[in-house]
């Protein structure tokens, strides 16, 4: 990308008010509008500010602060916002094809506005829309007008009652009868044979209707059935392009893999807005000090940054990531839909499979943890609900289960890199793969006896010395799973149990030190290229270095007890590391949360406002709620009168 | 405790209905009912068992199941509940001082079955009654009958809007002038010149009003002072018992002790109620299996095992040290309350403090924790509002905060085992106190010359292993820290910095490490005194010994760091002896869970109820929600008509 004028970003990024912050952002190392448009592209800012722009300008998506919205009225406001998103032209579907980024950045836009609409919006146009356009054939191709109008709207059931990460033993059937969807398109009254209902209140997400269906013999014409992997002829018999039940199950699966990679987005997201509250928050609230007179804000305490700024920095570097892993999902659903057979894709689609199960559960549970540890750092103000905190760590919750178990996933990652080394083993043929994410593994048995050199904690403050780390402890744990897999199946386990009875402090370990480093040499590499702007580097280094040795050191008594760390100072030196990073790039914080933040609109928390003015933008908020200086409206009945203890017990 | 008769059993602990949980219950290692009796005696089992019914009895107490309670009707509830508990006589003002174990069980079983109503109860009682009571004087006893009867209700405000964990610097004063308190009695209206107002919905509790109060030159009549630490004569002088404002302040204070260690208590029945959700739901849900045709209880897993067990265990060990902690606090006020001056008084306030204040993190943030792995443990259906996991989390999650934020509260841990080392260093003076926890320090440099030795896994299964670890990793952390400080000094910090930037890896670690040690050692302590009945021994062995592994896993780098640990097969034995206690402990679970679960109308989860009917309790339960078959009320507004787009959008 050229290096933006000036005047390009004047115009998409506004300044930012004065302020309480201002002391932060004169102190910033570089210009975070430079920043903005290195990271992001004039292409998509512009995008960005034209989604933020549709949602802040339209009445209907007003902010419902002052009074609560019951479950029903909460479905039918999501249901009107997702409509009036597909009758608007901020992206069309060209658009996406052309660049997949487009679909990432409006969801994710929407997402950070609200997740209800945004998912309600995907799963309408992905899960459904898509499902059909792909799944389906030419006799189906009438119903995408209608879907991308929303004249008509569906939804997906994949699981049973009794089954969720066990989706291969469902026992629906679907058995033939030439004949009659699920509700009347005129009543909304269920078909016969017909039950569906709602599964009920959510911890979070709840502008979503979450349902059950039930079908009891109910005739489904033969032409609705989704025939691209399986069909049935007029007669009653079963056709189907695939040789073997499984491959044609994993291939209508495929669809699963794209949500995985929008959650991916959807965690940095969430993660994106609770640091950006949270290190507002810090960098305005004051609490004690040096002297008695003066109170410092709360960041410039080492436990208070430690506690956020890895974080932040987690923010960036799975935000490139997750962007490089859609661009490189996308170019494959383009080979599927062209049809391509070759090897490098097959190999492409397991490669992929292997990186999306890894990176859900590595970003879903990185925000969680965050959103938790933000919260906490905003004290009995992240716990007012009007900042936002609650809502955030309610709505990624979810990103942990769905579209698979973060636990039950991550099998998928070992399983992939432990059949890479089983073939080598067996046949000699170089380790590599189409995005080169394992291809350091060839090197596998020299990698396992490196051993830890760097003279001093400067030396730490690199990326590169914690990738070499990364490097070995995957090694390590991929020798360790094989080991432990091979001896459970000589003490007689069969394959399931020898695989089960491997996962903890084994393969379930592998699968995330391998996501890290993957992340962490992503953004190595991006951070390192030449064309980053000389401004921009050491900040961006800075934030590759706190993230990957912060990951890394959660994984210090394996570097020790292999022996890739040996005596008091290695460790040592990680953690000082760590810390001086943290001090680096504490006056930085602001201003690389303003690279991140939506507009206050869109953040929707007081303590986390642009301006920084922290208690008056909280007494704003808290004096717009509805009744909030009146008595209770039950006053009367505790006031003086003696008998009312009793008048209250017959009234109930 | 004498060995309770199977009749006394029978009679207070009914047996459990038959049903999916049979299997596992019927593999179980022990009696449940023997140790419940062992672990809360006949007195407290009855306490519970008439506090349990009185609720499930009184139709005010009614489960609100099928509609959404607005927040002005919760807290009316709350308030009605409340008052309901203090009219009855299940525990008299008199039980209480005889037995303070009553009073914790009182506040625990409350919140067991909801946490606004406990706290609200607490609030009261304790923050407001026992504040008149212990820091008054004569001239407020009048107040007390009024209280206990809530016929006045009070509240309690201690910070200002920009003053939380630094409240010795609020900026509130008070000036003299001999004239009238906050809302007029008969209207419930404000007073003139005092602004009361609320803080609208908070993550959870919603059932208590938190609010604000502004006082604008309010008049508040002399004598209304509590005077026990400092009072003003009719002329106006300002007269205190004690000699410096700091020491009268830190006596003000006290009570923050008492409201702290409640919250130990109320995160263990936290991590109480959601582990026995979770491992009911584990033990019943089956999923995958070895066979295509049988299908497993994921409790089988070795990830799910390790996911829970761990849990269960920190239940056991942090629910005794919780009691004890408590018992000896309330000796310690008992003593304040009889003024008793002597050294060892003042010793053991010093003591209580740092383990009331390392304690409450240590509670707080492993209930939070695991929390969360439950809430994910059991999928899709944690994710389910009714299943109760999420208010677990949102009501759980201030622990983390008031009271004191627990980074903050750390640092009163870590600076009293500092000083302690001090004193040792500066006069030589035995270092040894009141309740014995800081006694094995005497030998702190022979410790840090121990090292790990235990030849098998088979020897690591005993928390003695851990209990030795423990105590090196407590003298290197205290080592370390006061070589950092030191270091930090003599570059020319002052002590303010000098003490901030000791914190992260190592003051906070000194003061989580010496809790945990402290918690394993009362553990390991209890389990294996004589009269423990040897039916339940090896059980609560194993529990102890997991707790402990577990704990201290999570400080296995530093072990190796310190050289503590050595090779290979160090680290490993722990791993595998965690790996071990968990798949000898998998039989059990459910057991455990029976004996620390209330009952099913308390425990208030569909998927955690004691008959194991997984499916049936939740379908029951989502059919009780309101609506679940009904259309959608806007239904009409999306069926056929064309133009319903259009005015939708003039209705808006």
């Amino acid at each position: 990308m050229a290096a933006p004028s000036e005047g390009d970003a004047a115009s998409l990024l506004p300044d930012l008010p004065g302020g309480p912050l201002q002391a932060y952002r004169a102190r910033a190392s570089f210009c975070w509008k430079e920043l903005a448009l290195f990271l992001e592209g004039e292409d998509m800012l512009r995008l960005k500010k034209s989604i933020f722009s549709a949602l802040e300008d339209d009445p209907l998506f007003a902010r419902s602060r002052g009074h609560e919205l019951s479950l029903e009225k909460h479905r039918e406001l999501t249901f009107l916002r997702c409509k009036r998103f597909f009758g608007c032209t901020l992206v069309r579907v060209e658009d996406m094809v052309r660049n997949p980024l487009s679909m990432l950045t409006l969801i994710t836009c929407l997402g950070t506005y609200d997740w209800s609409l945004a998912q309600k919006f995907l799963l309408h146009l992905l899960v459904f829309g898509f499902t059909i356009y792909k799944s389906g054939s030419e006799r189906h191709l009438e119903y995408l007008p209608k879907i991308l109008n929303m004249e008509i709207f569906g939804c997906f059931a994949l699981t049973e009652v009794s089954h969720g990460s066990n989706a291969k033993a469902i026992r629906t059937t679907a058995h033939y009868d030439p004949a009659t969807e699920i509700r009347n398109p005129k009543t909304l009254l269920p078909m016969p044979g017909v039950m569906v209902g709602d599964i009920g209140k959510k911890l979070g997400l709840n502008g979503i209707d979450n349902g059950f269906a039930m079908f009891h013999k109910v005739r489904i014409p033969r032409r609705a059935l989704l025939n691209q992997t399986g069909d049935v002829t007029p007669e009653g018999t079963y056709v189907t392009p695939f040789k073997d039940a499984k491959q044609r199950f994993g291939a209508s699966l495929n669809n699963l893999s794209i949500g995985r990679a929008f959650i991916v987005a959807m965690s940095v997201v969430n993660l994106k807005l609770a640091v950006s509250i949270a290190l507002r928050f810090s960098a305005t609230r004051r609490q004690f000090g040096p002297t008695d007179e003066e109170e410092v804000p709360v960041l410039e305490y080492q436990t208070q940054r430690w506690r956020l700024l890895p974080y932040l920095a987690a923010v960036y570097a799975l935000d490139h990531f997750s962007k490089w892993l859609f661009l490189n999902l996308a170019e494959f659903q383009q080979g599927l839909m062209g049809t391509d057979c070759s090897t490098r894709q097959a190999e492409l689609g397991h490669e992929i499979h292997a990186l999306v199960s890894g990176s859900k559960p590595l970003a879903s549970w990185t925000a969680q943890r965050g959103i938790q540890e933000c919260r906490e750092a905003c004290g009995g103000h992240g716990y007012l609900a009007v900042n936002r905190l609650g809502d955030l760590r309610n709505e990624n919750d979810p990103n942990c289960t769905y579209e698979g178990d973060n636990n039950v996933l991550l099998q998928q990652t070992s399983g992939y890199l432990l059949g890479l080394l089983e073939l080598r083993l067996q046949g000699g043929a170089r380790l590599e793969s189409p995005l080169g994410t394992v291809d350091f593994l060839e090197a596998y048995p020299d990698i396992l006896d490196q051993r830890f050199s760097c003279p001093s904690v400067t030396g730490c403050l690199e990326s590169s010395v914690p990738l070499a780390a990364y490097e070995w402890l995957v090694c390590y744990l991929l020798r360790e799973s094989v080991q432990k897999v091979n001896e459970e199946k000589r003490a007689g386990s069969s394959d399931f149990e020898a695989r089960n009875n491997s996962q903890v402090y084994r393969c379930r370990s592998l699968a995330l030190t391998f996501l890290e480093l993957t992340v962490v040499r992503r953004f190595h590499e991006y951070v390192h290229q030449p064309s980053v702007p000389p401004p921009l580097r050491a900040v961006l280094q800075r934030l590759g270095a706190l993230y990957a040795l912060w990951s890394l050191n959660q994984h210090t008594a394996l570097l020790y007890r292999g022996g890739y760390f040996s005596g008091e100072q290695a460790g040592k030196m990680i953690e000082n590391a760590i810390l001086d990073l943290c001090a680096q790039l504490k006056d930085d914080a602001v201003a690389l949360v303003d690279v991140i933040a939506p507009p206050d609109f869109i953040l929707d928390s007081p303590i986390g406002r642009a301006d920084g003015e922290l208690y008056k933008n909280l007494w704003t908020a808290v004096l717009e709620e509805s009744q909030v200086l009146e008595r209770a409206s039950w006053w009367a009945e505790f006031s003086a009168s003696k008998t009312h203890v009793e008048s209250l017990k017959s009234r109930l």
